[in-house]
């Protein structure tokens, strides 16, 4: 297991003391009542605050890349996704390919274009033909996520938030925040920033836990120094990033190696 | 020829002259005389704008399905997009498909992934293999226009600010809102708003004038009720409708029959 590339620590801000002391000489004795009630539940969000501080880390985790056993739901990488500068102002660069397997066969993300037959022949070798893969989700509409859709003209096709079964499009709350349960184990949530309408998938109760498929919400375990640059808006893929070191166990990133989250209590 | 669903007015600003008045009161001799300069600036400025507001008004156009002749290039839908409520809360809906010969053979939008064969055999109609494709541009990373990418891995992919061949990213300015020219004829210009990436293609010099293969820009002819919903951001999208309205001729919508531009002084 390769360590802790990154850290990051959350606080909420304990201090509301300059505030209520100016509005309590300025109310009556109603408004004043009110204002107690005020500081009576900041008081308690300080502690629940203090109490929520945690350290969060970051690990590639190379012994999980063979596959994540689970109940009802495996997850597996295909194709680990890469982007490497090149030395004359490119870069090369392919997003990850993940397959969720159990009551419902569920692809995230297809690769680019090029990707066909590693594609097919991934599935092959776990005894797949693209008929069987009942859910396909694109991440985001970039071409190294969503260059292969056409091998799945039967799916459920989901990219960014748009849900469709042929031509035919569903109603949906993606784009308004609201997850797209597919059973009570695998969720499509929201997660945009890096586009306007970026989603992940969500797998809970495998063998580490929560695995986040994130698409590129983290590109990397190790990203901080290009995240931003390549994001739509950085602020709230920030809130999304935050949310997702919070609740997922495992990330499996759009251009790099799956990686744990380790949540640790500060002081 | 269907005419006129939709009308748009286009005039500047023409009044300045409550705040110069002001700034004269103010000023030393030197800049009086800069002042005096830009009033008369702002004067040519009005003048212009009176000279430039113009009705603009848009038809369907059947005549040009067939396909618009050109040199060097013509320009052909391959598929007329769609997009219809059902019933029961959902929508049947396909990207158009346009097809730009001459020089470079460029797709324009790949329908969805459910178009593969019909994308195949309109190619073959026209003695083209998937092979001749040197570039595919895909407007907007949606589904129902990026669904057949992988026919085309050996072609230059453009998937909205994305330009890609292989897996080997292309450095370009079209986020920061610059064309890309693939030759002096045909140009790849950003045209966000529906997403945040979306691009439009510019073919000029065509037998009916100047070309614009809009995506998602455009819904359809007769679209003021229904594309800013779609829209991610509507401000945006909307400075970009109204400079296409101002330039093109013809503009192919993203699921709707082509239509002619046409503008006429006011006054």
């Amino acid at each position: 297991m390769h360590f802790s590339e990154e850290e990051s620590q959350f606080s909420l801000s304990k201090s509301s003391g300059y505030v209520i002391p100016w509005v309590l000489a300025r109310t009556t004795q109603f408004r004043r009542a009110l204002v107690l009630t005020l500081v009576s539940v900041i008081s308690r969000q300080s502690l629940f605050s203090m109490e929520a501080t945690v350290s969060i880390t970051k690990s590639e985790c190379a012994e999980l890349c063979a596959g994540i056993e689970g109940e009802p739901y495996s997850v597996s990488v295909l194709k680990e996704g890469y982007c490497t500068a090149q030395p004359d102002g490119t870069f090369r660069a392919d997003g990850t390919i993940s397959l969720v397997r159990g009551p419902k066969t569920v692809l995230v993300d297809t690769g680019g274009p090029w990707d066909r037959e590693l594609l097919l022949s991934e599935l092959k070798e776990r005894g797949l033909s693209p008929a069987d893969v009942t859910v396909v989700v694109g991440t985001h509409g970039h071409s190294d996520h969503i260059g292969n859709l056409n091998l799945f003209p039967r799916a459920t096709v989901i990219v960014g938030c748009d849900i469709s079964e042929g031509d035919r499009y569903l109603p949906n709350q993606l784009a308004e925040g609201q997850p797209y349960r597919l059973d009570e184990h695998v969720s499509v949530i929201p997660t945009p920033g890096h586009t306007g309408r970026d989603v992940s998938v969500q797998v809970k109760g495998t063998s580490v836990g929560t695995v986040l498929i994130a698409g590129d919400l983290f590109e990397c375990c190790a990203d901080e120094d290009s995240w931003r640059e390549l994001s739509e808006n950085p602020e709230v893929q920030e809130v999304g990033r935050q949310k997702a070191l919070r609740e997922a166990d495992v990330i499996i990133p759009g251009h790099g190696r799956l990686f744990r989250v380790h949540r640790a209590p500060l002081n």
